[in-house]
């Protein structure tokens, strides 16, 4: 008989259902893989099609001119963006509604120039260059006092969203904190005043000294599966000192977690299968604000399950595999 | 060029992008339809099969005895439940982790013996008793006084996470208020004693005198496409009177939502050609506790949009079609 544990994860409070039996075969829960459906002939982010894409606000080039072949990391305007710079800032009220308009930035950061390459498929000096455009354009961004936090997103596959197959990821930046944030940075703020600590210090300590739920730890990069999971295998990325913020990272620091990430994205590609996957880069507000409270860091989110009416509903995960069990398998 | 909205849910805050260009053709954004993949020969839930589905908590029957043929709705235990009756209501601490068994209550209301017939197909009468089971079972488990809310949904489809095509829904009673409904009821909290008013009589007055997001207005039932709609054609039906809890909704309450439902769930399977589907009930907590706040309400999600990184990462959710076109496709 399985039974099933309440775990409330500590910096957003958020409960997960985590079954607590055997570990299941992926059969159970698997969904569709990821595999190519569109033909390069018809991919915008393809090497040779930079009109398509659109004029490039950063690209990694060894010399050459702008917007043409000869590039290895490419950063866009998203032709659908949710969010445009132009805007005004206020919002507009009326009786109970409030709404502003769709002010931020939205952009692509093309990941390679080869269609048939998915991110751990890089190696490890090529997906720096994607994070150090991450990094570049957080950096830049910033510059536009309108704009108060930063996520970066990945969708791998069509379970997880994606529209195209070329390997991308999304920035987007809000002139808010992004609700998602805003709750990582109300518990993380909780946390401050009650101990005087950073909750990701202390939670890198704590699970640094049980080890069961530790994938890796190398070079100053920490990869946990967190203790209230939402789904099979989630993965965080953090860095084992304090690190408020993703655009202070150093060149080694990136480089540490560029090798992480593609390690811990394979052997999660084989533990799962080629399983779909979200990826999600938080990092502290702009202007400083949780500097003392907050670490950023890099969700994995495989999509091997479904959100029901449970999610929906209640707002509790049912996790059918222990976070235990899936740094097992991830470490072996 | 579309251009995006953020809009704020006046009841939990969270935010929206609403695309406000022009209406999307469901062919932009339709994932798989609902079609039914298990034989009836396979279906556990299926008249004649009441051994397999497992003893009747309740059932509404024409005389004869339990467990066998005859009903026209029948309420089980969960065979895979995430909450037991059996466990420890403590919560259990390690540094920095909270945990608790999956102590609560999981069932399932099968809500019609005939395997090809979803929700909308039923006639109203029994459509009612479906209901009936829903307010029958919530006024029973709320006599156990460690059970603090219920929340019941439903899964249409394989898209909504279903994992069986007869039609049923499932209960959940949980040993605290479950997030989503905390989530409502501190905004219901904060509208009360910012006004002294209920926040849902006052949505219910905006949206009648606005009028473009009514979807239905009959008998004190009304319909609405919400103001921060998260998914295309996301609906949610509630009383018209003050009403925190649906174990007290009266015959005629019941009788009056089941036409509505019928009727809401036919235009939607129409507009979107039966697109998969939750449903989610939410009620006040079982002691009372929202009842000068709150309102029982029924959400209706179609699930024809993917979950992408946007979601998981920022906690905001993008939606192509605004409540407005929404409401307009169905009142025609």
């Amino acid at each position: 008989m399985v039974t099933t544990e309440l775990r409330t994860d500590p910096i957003t409070g958020r409960i997960v259902a985590i079954d607590l039996g055997p570990f299941k075969r992926k059969d159970d829960f698997a969904l569709e893989p990821v595999r190519l459906e569109d033909p390069p002939a018809h991919c915008p982010l393809c090497e040779g099609r930079e009109a398509d894409a659109g004029a490039e606000i950063l690209a990694w080039r060894e010399g050459g001119p702008a917007n043409v072949p000869g590039w290895s990391v490419r950063v866009v305007p998203n032709r659908h963006p949710m969010l445009r710079i132009e805007g005004q800032m206020e919002t507009r009220s009326a009786g109970l509604f409030e709404s502003r308009d769709g002010l931020g930035a939205h952009e692509v950061i093309i990941e390679t120039p080869i269609h048939d390459q998915p991110l751990h498929a890089l190696d490890v000096d090529h997906l720096w260059r994607a994070l150090w455009a991450w990094r570049t354009r957080i950096q830049d961004l910033k510059r536009d006092s309108r704009f108060s936090s930063v996520a970066i997103f990945k969708n791998h596959g069509r379970a997880a969203g994606a529209r195209l197959d070329h390997a991308h990821s999304q920035l987007t930046a809000y002139p808010m904190i992004y609700p998602a944030l805003a709750e990582k940075l109300r518990g993380a703020a909780r946390h401050l005043s009650k101990s005087g600590k950073c909750i990701f210090c202390d939670l890198v300590a704590q699970e640094r000294s049980d080890g069961r739920r530790i994938i890796r730890d190398h070079d100053g990069i920490l990869a946990i599966a967190p203790f209230a999971s939402r789904v099979p295998f989630e993965t965080w990325l953090m860095s084992r000192n304090h690190s408020p913020r993703f655009e202070d990272a150093t060149d080694a620091t990136l480089h540490a977690l560029a090798a992480a990430l593609k390690d811990v994205m394979a052997r999660i590609d084989w533990a799962l299968e080629r399983p779909a996957c979200n990826l999600v880069l938080h990092t502290g507000p702009l202007d400083g604000e949780g500097d003392a409270a907050f670490h950023w860091h890099l969700e994995i989110v495989p999509r091997v399950t479904r959100f029901s009416g449970l999610e929906w509903g209640s707002g509790v995960h049912r996790n059918p595999v222990s976070p235990e069990q899936a740094a097992t398998v991830l470490r072996s």
